[in-house]
């Protein structure tokens, strides 16, 4: 894939955990959310809170804040969520069929309509609802259906051969969850999902729990901002 | 938890992929690599790689790059990752079987020593050699073990009473894969895994692909230049 080079990725990762918080004050029957509120919530400063939600067009008013109904679908409407998203699965191992069972999808528009694998013992059952054909049927099953997006968890070894049947089947966003670099053409969206990076986040608060002194506590903050 | 203010938290979050491009040119047999190498493998901007390796206390060579051995061993340094953390996995479903089997972790000293489910059939088997009991053997299992983290992957209805006795037992660090926010002591470090951080961006992506002109390609990007 060409590098899409999006402004703005750390505020693109953290909508979802708007949502969340935002759909929950929404079940409380609140019409209103402040940033204050929304910021504490997420272990996040309120400025921080202002700046990512404009990205959705919607500005908070002063001692009111956020308008709860407002910022569901605004957020919804920038990650078009409010669509409909038909996905496959390719590799119905143990992660794959996590996947198929992960309750938030659906409710961010996240259809999997069906998924694939090479093992003949997995073939012809379904897990969770979601019917599990041969990799080699990928091509007959999915002609002339709309497949918006592949999740590929098949086995690292397999994820390039893998990668290269379903660009040939038309599929133009793969989210990656094998630890491989895929190659893909420049009109096919690649999304590699890294476990490790939550890891590296976890190793360093339990040094920091461990060793309150730990420079990362105040490493870079007046430079960043960041936390 | 008491929230840790990291500061650099996109930095850290980065670094295990720095760490996979330095160990991939290592294994090619090479001292050194350019800022600007390790930067188009992994569609940053070199200003940000220089940056974000600065707080392993490595400084790039101009001309040279990065001693790349030194590196790998500042990497796995600030992240501890050059010990071994003992994890046990709660919840031995399709989750938790397939962390089980996660290549990554073992090579960034994370043992998963065993896995705690509440299901009869699971209990007693092993997956991928790793042994599954019973979760109400917990307490008596863990008893002059060191473990230093539980990976929670039960379904979310049992997240918060899981973690409850988790505490008891002198857990100190738990990763959260269930959607809910689970509350902890102030000494005990919790870090939420969600997926659909990875969704929202590809989603976004998916969206510029079709819509090259939608604004999340330039919003932002003078004042903050992330990407």
């Amino acid at each position: 894939m060409k590098p899409i080079k999006l402004a703005s990725l750390p505020t693109i990762k953290r909508l979802p955990s708007y949502l969340h918080v935002v759909e929950a004050a929404a079940k409380e029957g609140r019409a209103f959310i402040s940033g204050t509120v929304i910021a504490e919530e997420l272990e996040l400063e309120p400025i921080q809170v202002r700046k990512d939600l404009a990205i959705t067009g919607i500005i908070g008013k002063p001692r009111i804040g956020f308008p709860v109904g407002e910022l569901i679908e605004a957020i919804n409407a920038f990650l078009h969520w409010n669509q409909v998203h038909n996905a496959i699965i390719v590799g119905a191992g143990h992660l794959g069929s996590a996947l198929m069972g992960y309750a938030e999808f659906p409710r961010h528009g996240l259809h999997i309509i069906a998924a694939f694998d090479a093992n003949p013992e997995k073939i012809g059952r379904t897990i969770n609802d979601v019917p599990i054909y041969g990799i080699d049927e990928l091509t007959n099953q999915i002609r002339g259906t709309v497949v918006d997006l592949a999740v590929l968890t098949v086995p690292s070894a397999y994820a390039q051969e893998t990668t290269d049947l379903l660009v040939g089947c038309g599929i133009k966003a793969i989210w990656n969850f094998t630890n491989v670099k895929i190659k893909a053409p420049e009109d096919v969206v690649v999304q590699k999902e890294d476990l490790s990076s939550g890891y590296a986040v976890l190793s360093v608060k339990m040094r920091v729990l461990s060793d309150p002194h730990f420079a990362a506590l105040q490493h870079h903050t007046a430079t960043t901002g960041t936390r």
